[in-house]
């Protein structure tokens, strides 16, 4: 089954691969390597998910950002790569959460971008993965999420 | 000497693996380059070391718990990769160190982990390293490291 | 054109590469992929640049320090590989900027670093990018920024 129709199956449907808010670019492809820049997380409608979790987010809202995020790196490695059938391997996300100090459940937010990419991707998108709790993020969002994924040669 | 005799030889025990709370994996091994998850600070009794520096832990204990990172980063490359003989080159260390805002020695924090890679692999254990201080970690560690490892072929 | 012919014509004067605190190294070459430790802002004349946004520092102030920690990260990579025409492609940033809760401008901070790279290496310069607010950094710092450079073969 092609990824798109996996993506249709799972009910997800991709946004437009958000352009940078500034001076760098989406994707670098590092000898069969892509980086991809953090992705903030965007609602379905388009607006910014916004809030700090431990202060005016509950969990399951902040886990459902971390999918968004998600969501949107995949935008973004279809823009880069032209189909995200070329993935070989979800490598590694960076997931930073908008955290109140006393915030301790990095990780259960960040399931909503990794269970994603299990979903999406099955033994292929199982990562490694770092969840630290930030004090403040771009636009003040909930979550930002980057990632490096092989691509299939 | 093979790293096994080195860490007997520092009075190191390798811990159990920690398994990944959630949806994710320990490592992920990328064209030679494996990368590592975030291992945040276990006691070796197999409790957290929980703490934010510059409120509620001194320096000291710390740089504690950033080695005991560094322990876990030991055991799950050994885990990933059969042998630690196998280890080219720790490549970077990512170092999270859980502070008040007025707390700055997060270098001196990370030297616990930087410390113990060099005394266990030598030459080879001279890694690039960022070290930040962060608003919150998961399950309220004081220290999360990931890490990037180059593997002999 | 040279790259140091560029940085010329940029009026930038790279300082002396910044040795590292503590028991690491500047920059580890895995493969082609120089890794690059973190850099933290210092002012032309070798003092710290201190501050965090949102709080006692202005918008302005903190994309120069940004810049500042890239005109550093400049000096590193010369310092590893020789000369700056061994870059290929500055593949990827991360920025980590000292901020205030309330503080949400990390990407124009992060533009002072992403701006310069573009200036000195054009298409090669364009890079992925994570810009992230956090809660503490080395020695007070306004910003801390690392870097994944592809080195020309």
């Amino acid at each position: 089954m092609s990824i798109d129709a996996k993506l249709a199956e799972l009910g997800i449907t991709l946004p437009q691969a958000a352009a940078p808010v500034a001076s760098y670019v989406p994707a670098v492809d590092c000898n069969g390597v892509l980086h991809i820049s953090g992705q903030i997380s965007f609602a379905e409608d388009g607006s910014l998910i916004k809030g700090r979790l431990g202060e005016d987010m509950e969990l399951e809202a902040g886990a459902t950002a971390a999918k968004r995020c998600g969501i949107m790196l995949l935008a973004q490695i279809k823009a880069a790569l032209g189909s995200l059938d070329r993935v070989e391997r979800i490598v590694k996300l960076g997931v930073f959460v908008n955290s109140a100090p006393d915030f301790t459940d990095q990780p259960k937010v960040a399931n909503g971008a990794s269970e994603l990419m299990q979903a999406v991707f099955g033994e292929a998108g199982r990562h490694a993965r770092s969840a630290v709790g930030v004090a403040a993020l771009p636009l003040g969002v909930a979550v930002e999420v980057d990632a490096i994924v092989a691509i299939r040669r």
